[in-house]
């Protein structure tokens, strides 16, 4: 399979957008600095989309499924039924991402990147190599095929979401098994201990949590993952997940055609690490929308220098914490357009 | 002048309707607890608003604007002036709190509680006493009958503001010079040292900072406020300013009317903790929408244990990370509506 995509440099931002956009928020009757996240949000948003008028209207939500062979091992709260169980309550809008997409008027796209449903479901878009993976603790997730098409499938999604175009693209996931996945990507790249990126996903208790961290210890060393710096494709097959992988494809894609991506939580900030370790020019175009209350998120969100704009005590997913990032960064570049200047206005600077 | 009606009992918020939130939030399909801040904020609005269906949508914003006669100590970096000229750009639309309620859909209304404006500005409800506050460092900042004028404007204001009904107000201030009157405040109020109350305000250096804070000891100490447990409307009344006392007034009045207020930054919650010293039955009904980065909001917040749902780094007033959080309660509402239950969607629970 084709993979050379993958590496294939993403634009930079553009620092004469930048310049020009801390100019005028310098120029704006506030004093200066004083709407902080606000004022950097707009800023960046300016140099990324190489505008004046930065915006986030068009935001389309992809939210990528998978299933995980490791949920065999006892590391989830819930049954593995619930990832295809939830599947058609995202296509039937009683989900909490589908509940946040008709609010915020953008559109979800649903993409069942490769959980165990059998056959397609109405309103999600099935695009996987097969149907869940396998049990890393006893093989390879994935073979480097499968990897392959998961990461095109996540570039496919992200093409057709922008279509004619898009401000950027707010991505999320869902997938039982799939923080021990995530936890286990983490803690071969940060080369960390599982313990300290394991946490408790969707309720585990602490017994819970030191089985998950004992299996991806043993796991990563079966692999030969726990030592040296083990690359994040190698990483991505052996402990990933599908709708990981598709994540990371998604993420490098939209940075590749000039769209910011707003990260969700641990798992897709997971995915961010491994998009980065694989193209390491993905990284100005990954804006983290919140940090949540999985465990592991904070050394995550640390390797990437990642400073969220929330902190709502959120462990959900799907998406959901960067669904609630998106208005905050409308207002932030509906401040940026709209406010007057103190020239506009005529209103006294600081006093000399 | 009669101001028995500042001490007069806030309703309480419905037990029933809480416990009927906390339920609907258990039953909905996501693992329990997971949204984090968002059922919180779900259900203190279903208990304050006694409903099953908590709303943030209609929400008017009320700025109150007033003039310090501290100002000729030297403790702003903007000269008195702004105060007015802000006014203008409240009503032409340019100010960020302007923008911000257009693209929420909510009304702004902007009350000169006491600024210096010699007449009437066009779309700004003139309600003083007096034009500005005396200088605190040399008499007291207010009369009684000031402050009672004050406290009343805000109950009109929020009466006028609410209208029809309203699901919450959203209180926000502008005033040169207000942050000394509210580190003031906050000071004797907590019988705290002025340097821990004390920051930047639209942007001091350390050696204003430093001047700042021993203007604020030196008035409490000749007003005697720097000992025993003053009393919070001698405090507003010694070292308050117009639009601190109104909003003080507004606060009350809201939750006189069932009606929750979304707390701004550094001032409006140096106004709550006064309001909550005037009456302490005012305090379930005052939701802490963001912490600032003004130095001294930290103590205030956790005087008031207080957990805000945003830390954007602002430092503007005017309403403004007030604003910025409503988006997040109305998504709170929206999600605790319209979610399925598990029941609903048909999706296994926690394995057992």
């Amino acid at each position: 399979m084709d993979m050379d995509w993958i590496k294939t440099a993403c634009p930079e931002a553009s620092a004469a957008h930048r310049m020009a956009a801390e100019a005028r928020q310098n120029a704006l009757t506030k004093p200066a600095g004083s709407l902080g996240v606000l004022e950097s949000l707009a800023i960046r948003l300016a140099a990324l989309q190489a505008t004046g008028r930065p915006r986030a209207t068009t935001a389309p939500i992809v939210l990528f499924a998978g299933d995980h062979g490791i949920t065999a091992q006892g590391v989830s709260a819930y049954p593995a039924d619930v990832t295809v169980q939830m599947l058609h309550n995202f296509a039937s809008g009683g989900a909490a991402i589908a509940v946040l997409a008709r609010e915020l008027g953008v559109s979800l796209t649903v993409v069942d990147a490769g959980t165990l449903a059998a056959s397609d479901i109405s309103g999600v878009t099935t695009d996987k190599p097969r149907r869940g993976t396998r049990d890393f603790s006893r093989e390879p997730a994935m073979t480097s095929e499968e990897v392959g098409f998961a990461l095109a499938a996540g570039r496919r999604a992200v093409q057709r979401a922008i279509g004619e175009g898009a401000d950027l693209v707010v991505l999320g996931e869902m997938g039982i098994g799939n923080t021990t996945a995530a936890a286990a990507i983490a803690t071969a790249l940060l080369g960390a201990r599982a313990q300290d990126l394991v946490g408790a996903g969707t309720g585990l208790d602490s017994e819970g949590m030191s089985r998950k961290a004992r299996v991806i210890d043993v796991a990563l060393s079966k692999h030969g993952l726990d030592a040296g710096a083990p690359s994040a494709l190698s990483v991505l097959t052996c402990v990933g997940g599908l709708e990981i992988a598709a994540l990371v494809g998604a993420m490098i894609a939209a940075a590749q055609t000039r769209v910011p991506v707003l990260v969700d939580g641990f798992i897709v900030s997971a995915a961010a690490l491994a998009a980065v370790g694989v193209n390491p020019s993905c990284a100005p175009w990954l804006i983290y929308s919140h940090r949540s209350l999985e465990r592991g998120h904070r050394l995550v969100l640390d390797a990437l220098a990642a400073e969220p704009i929330l902190d709502l005590k959120l462990r959900l997913g799907e998406g959901s914490g960067a669904a609630l990032a998106l208005p905050i960064l409308r207002l932030a570049c509906a401040l940026h357009a709209q406010m007057a200047t103190f020239a506009e206005a005529r209103i006294s600077g600081p006093a000399p």
